[in-house]
């Protein structure tokens, strides 16, 4: 399989690179930087290109893995070309690559991407819809060949799929940063968290959340609510999440 | 060394579990109800009581894992035996168990626990404080013992390690919970979070939260935020927790 990348961002590397990794043949990446195309070209072997003109036509895939906000444009530079377009975005509607020249969807990969951290590509779910049943397919070969697992989901289900996901993952990391604030305050090392955090997010793999759910709000401890609401009384924002979240999970205890 | 548990809940049983396993000598498990110390007496090959009178005072250690507000009636109970005794408990001052008649210190473990879920003794910070230098030591060999790290901490410190730790871990974990209500509407299953939601945690054992942080907030990424915002009209809790934490996240990237 032949694959191209618009885009040298987190989620194009780690994608060109598991393809790379995978024995798939990637052709082309571009960038409107020619340097940042070409640092993630030479590590997958492929040509680095800052010019739209320059795409290679006979490829199988052109994957858009770019700002939310550039998809339109590039959209319309892909226009003409004949080769399927898929983007990766959670919130964007398929059609926006919608042409009458190729088949057009969306590969959506249901993980956090940084720079400096590895991923395991084989434990990334990915959401896939088409505009026809032949690109489909491809697309699930593509994620078979990475060793990852493969669901369709519409638009719709993605935008849905995304919000859950800015809310386990994003917003989780804002609790730790949060936790990592008051800790330093107060003189005490972020590393002493790092079990628990783990921990937290390992049992959710085998039991749902409400089942793990643990801490004062669940147990209706409100002495002990009492004393960190007060313990809080100079950081008026961890002051009002700590009420506004002990609230809900009493509140989803007891349903 | 000989230790005895006030207690049979979550922290009492994998303590006490955890100290049988280490080779401690669990003498006493004490329970308001006898049927639950018994239970967890019999896995650690301890003696069930349910009378505070029965208490064997030959012991190096009481341990009261119990309800945080349960600690002054217990301590009133406790008052006139010879055995150095701690509680476990983040939020509560050490000063709840003073007397006259024996050391008296709190040990504290960084952890979540849950029945039914195995937790690695070893990978517990233990966070302790006492009222004379040899019940420190003696909890410095306790934690020892089990493999676990020990670390100093005063009721101050300890009471801002646990606000800390509702947020890292109770917090996220209703985050979790947020997430797979709204995936359980769109017919979507939670288990499609659980990579993310792991990647999420182990990220942090390496970098720090700020670092870590992704998501349309992190980005600037007004578009998709307005997109999510309008998704979540017909859930109005989520929508104020997305768009309260998405302000705070901008904030704190562009500091």
């Amino acid at each position: 399989m032949r694959v191209s990348f618009i885009g040298s961002g987190n989620v194009a590397s780690h994608l060109a690179l598991a393809c790379a990794k995978a024995k798939l043949s990637v052709i082309d990446i571009y960038s409107p930087s020619l340097s940042n195309a070409q640092a993630l070209a030479d590590q997958c072997g492929a040509r680095a290109i800052s010019d739209f003109s320059l795409l290679n036509q006979e490829v199988d895939l052109i994957i858009v893995a770019a700002n939310d906000n550039a998809l339109p444009s590039i959209a319309q530079q892909l226009a003409l070309c004949s080769a399927p377009v898929v983007h990766t975005a959670g919130s964007v509607d398929v059609e926006v690559l919608r042409s009458a020249h190729h088949p057009y969807g969306v590969l959506y990969p249901l993980q956090t991407f940084s720079k400096n951290k590895e991923i395991e590509i084989a434990k990334v779910p990915f959401f896939a819809e088409a505009s026809n049943e032949q690109l489909l397919m491809l697309l699930s070969q593509l994620v078979e060949q990475l060793g990852a697992s493969f669901h369709r989901a519409s638009s719709e289900q993605r935008l849905h799929l995304h919000i859950a996901a800015v809310f386990a993952c994003n917003f989780s990391n804002y609790m730790y940063s949060l936790a990592n604030d008051l800790l330093e305050k107060h003189q005490l090392p972020f590393e002493a968290l790092s079990p628990l955090i783990l921990e937290t997010a390992e049992k959710i793999q085998h039991m749902s959340p409400v089942q793990a759910q643990t801490g004062p709000a669940k147990r209706n401890d409100d002495q002990t609510i009492e004393k960190h609401l007060q313990a809080l009384a100079n950081e008026p924002l961890m002051f009002q999440l700590y009420q506004l979240i002990s609230t809900e999970i009493k509140k989803k205890q007891n349903l």
